[in-house]
């Protein structure tokens, strides 16, 4: 049986080596990042950090900055508390606790530059540490629009991609189809995609990779949505096989496509991937409804991408 | 009748579907948009909004500045007079519109961190809500700070077209036509053109896109005016067809200028649509006077690309 | 004679038309600007404000900055003159200038968040234009923010040119040889050379234009400096022409250098022309001194380029 | 001996010359840096400020800041002085470095925005240095706000190399073999590899520069490790040459890696050299350790790809 033999002549280098895991695995994950954990690289980098706070969630990142705002201010008001009551005006020290929290305040009166001025440092200590305290807020806030900024303008590729990858009837044979739709407000333009099969080979024990032959591999506005082919002809590496076939061969279906934002003229990449568990045989994607509105104007609703028919 | 075949190879994918939609539709719209809108996306996500922010007339972008900036002073000024007089000190409060009011000008001084100080916090309540408000005043400020660059440092091609696409004489034969000038004062570098023609096929009864053979695809500058011909000749898709037939057929013409801003070596893209109305047979284009004036500096004058004359 | 027939076939469309202009014309500047004003385009527009502010000299940027604050100062405390003396606590308005001075330095302690708070708004008139002014000034510091970061994050190529072009003996024939080299601290990678001739055609009496074959069209690093050889062969479109015939054909050599700065990965460009006039003949570059230090960094002398032997 | 006559036909332009320097020379510093100095270029350019403060340790930019600040402070506390006690409210100077002392934290809280106000400018030299003083900090907090983002947006790609470079057995032949691994936790994307040969060719007395054929150019992603090959059969440059012979041409061997950093959709590159005393005969790599664990992520350990084996 040579099903698995290497008839494409585009046999990719992915980079995932070519060991078989003995248990299901998945390269791409379905949020598109890669599923590979690297270890040995110590504490994280500082540009790390960048990366990170660019990648959480905007509910994660306004929790860092508020906590990290209240840890600075209670780190300066201990500082400030240490210096003593001598060293401020303005501020009744009368009661412990009340101080503190009057210190705590006065820092975040400072590290904001907003500087009331109803309480103040009087002592040389006190005004020092106020002046790095401001210099150290400014910096903050210079790294928190950097932040900000670097988040909002990052380059996005945001597809839907349908639940489901297809193998429907195409032109006499079968076709391996999914469909993808822009989230985004914005246009996608010049889109590739390239699409590679990933399954554990029986014969050589080995991870195999394949890129498939797509029936149109480049579009100019992805203004409506796209069903992306790869026409299962006898070329194909998955010739002949059944659904069933595919799940033992822990088959992997991973997609790249690239685009530009024409917003912003940036090249932006999705990546997605379907595992055997998702494909549907003799199915068919419903045609989606597309009409052009009073003005003219062409309306498509994108969640329908996912609806498909079973066949016969 | 075989007019409407493809003689073209160069068949391109658009994405825009083949659909016929029966009434005369628009696929670019003047200003470059591609007009189709996509619905069940859900409520706009956070990204969208700073391309909407990116996107607006500065006009708009003010108002939304100054009414956002209002609407939150008003949010915080009801959180302190909720809080109440005994919270702050230099306030008022014998009148309660006079105290509401001055809560308000409170929460202006600590939203942009001005802090004059005559009007201060003292409760630990209202103290509280000062140094969140402030931090929100500098994080939407950080906001603020990205979208007003993002906005000036978009990468841009605003490129004017001349009103009309003639049909002219052309080395014997006859030629589409249209000129493009750079409006803005940078210059754009290794420009290229793609023109694509979008008809109903009676025959087909289905929407046909053709990319259309250019005499020039490339300049290296958009220093004077650009004019892109498309020769009419036996390979056209347009060949043979009056006036009258690109209308009937709902004919698009869409263009597609892809070139690269020397200041910021950024490459842009203008896209510009004509309908069939705004062919004119038997015209020429005017000429461009194109004058080197005392120190050698050559002056165009860019409005001047829309004049054309009739031809006999 | 046949001498500007175009024996080759890189005919490059420029964009600069074909008109000979009967006076001597340049088309790039030794600056690297294209020589062309576009008239036409009403008053700038607010895209080209931010490009002016990004290409002026740093010392106009300055005046700009300062003078544009007095002037919003001057105009805020005029406001605050028309509003009176009942609208601000510590103020002294006994003598009319002093006063007016004062609420200059408010107006300054306002735009910039300063906020002493010696002097501080009372009325609701004051109030208000104070919160406006304050808003205004965070806005504006926000758009010198883009502005700075957009100066000095703008891709450029700082090359040095040779003052000449000259026409060395090389491989047997004649060469047309320049030298440049990069003038900046980070490294320019990847770099591509095209070079165009144009000059007045005396048969045709237009302006032609012709690529120029090159010995070297592409260096991986520019490290040292690089020799551009243009072969003077039979195919050369100024095969047989002497520096008079060059001159009298109003001749310019434009250069387009591209290549990436890989401390941003970013693509840049630098333009230069020579004029007939600036070719020597009969000349040879001397060639640079390149040697090891005692620590093995290879050292070269930048300006040296410049410099040549006459060879007889 | 023709073993450096060049065989490959890609002999690349590196733009390093040829010039044979007599002792042992680096092209690439193992920082990737090109170790060349170029004289003669003046003082340092404000551009060049930038890029300086771009590419040093972030420990070196927060000692520039403070540093910065401090002698700024100084400055204007100098200033003030000299204005003298009369322009100045809220400042004891019955002691002369008591007074000096409050007028440099006068000077921190302007320069920030601060303004307390217990302390602040009466005379108008006073509000007039003040004034100027905080749109300075304004400036200069705008400057710093460009040079934090423009360091942690910058584009990188920090790969980490095997410590050596080994002469391995390979498919009968031998094979030059090194291996990379991403150090980021980001993903690098269609990665390209040129290797070039440098060294001092005892025939021609000069030094040649020649690229390294590689078994494979191009992976997809760089998502575990990539061990680069360069087959040595008759066509390599290196072919028949000992390790020996190696050392005594100051062989270098200089890797450039291209790639394309997803989370920014940024080009990349990265650069490495190794020397003749990097190379290790009759060795091979251990094999990467990567498994899948419990919830199926890939796992390796990055610091592994330095491990080899000796081969008898």
């Amino acid at each position: 049986m040579a099903l698995f033999n290497n008839k494409n002549k585009n046999k990719p280098e992915l980079g995932f080596g070519t060991k078989n895991y003995n248990k299901s695995v998945r390269f791409i994950n379905q949020d598109g990042s890669v599923n590979v954990k690297r270890l040995g690289l110590g504490w994280l980098k500082n540009t790390d950090i960048y990366h990170w706070l660019i990648n959480i969630p905007l509910s994660k990142l306004i929790i860092v900055i508020v906590v990290g705002y209240t840890f600075v201010n209670l780190l300066f008001a201990t500082i400030y508390y240490l210096i003593g009551v001598r060293g401020f005006g303005g501020i009744d020290f009368t009661d412990g606790i009340y101080g503190f929290l009057s210190l705590f305040f006065f820092s975040a009166q400072t590290l904001t530059t907003l500087g009331y001025g109803h309480m103040y440092p009087i002592s040389h200590a006190a005004n020092t540490v106020a002046a790095f305290e401001s210099l150290l807020g400014l910096m903050s806030f210079a790294l928190a629009t950097g932040i900000l900024f670097g988040r909002f303008s990052r380059p996005k590729a945001e597809l839907l991609y349908s639940k489901n990858i297809l193998i429907s009837p195409y032109e006499g044979i079968t076709g391996l189809m999914f469909r993808i739709t822009n989230k985004m407000q914005y246009e996608l333009i010049e889109c590739e995609a390239l699409v590679t099969v990933s399954y554990n080979n029986p014969e050589t024990k080995r991870r195999e990779f394949d890129q498939l032959n797509l029936e149109t591999k480049r579009i100019s506005f992805l203004a409506l949505s796209w069903t992306i082919v790869h026409p299962i002809d006898e070329n194909s590496p998955i010739y002949g096989l059944s659904t069933k076939d595919l799940l033992e061969r822990d088959t992997e279906i991973m997609i790249l496509i690239k685009g530009i934002n024409d917003t912003f003229s940036q090249t932006v990449y999705s990546r997605y991937s379907y595992k055997a568990e998702d494909i549907v045989e003799n199915a068919k994607f419903k045609r989606l409804e597309q009409e052009a509105n009073k003005k003219g104007k062409i309306i498509i609703s994108v969640t329908d991408i996912h609806i498909f028919d079973k066949v016969i």
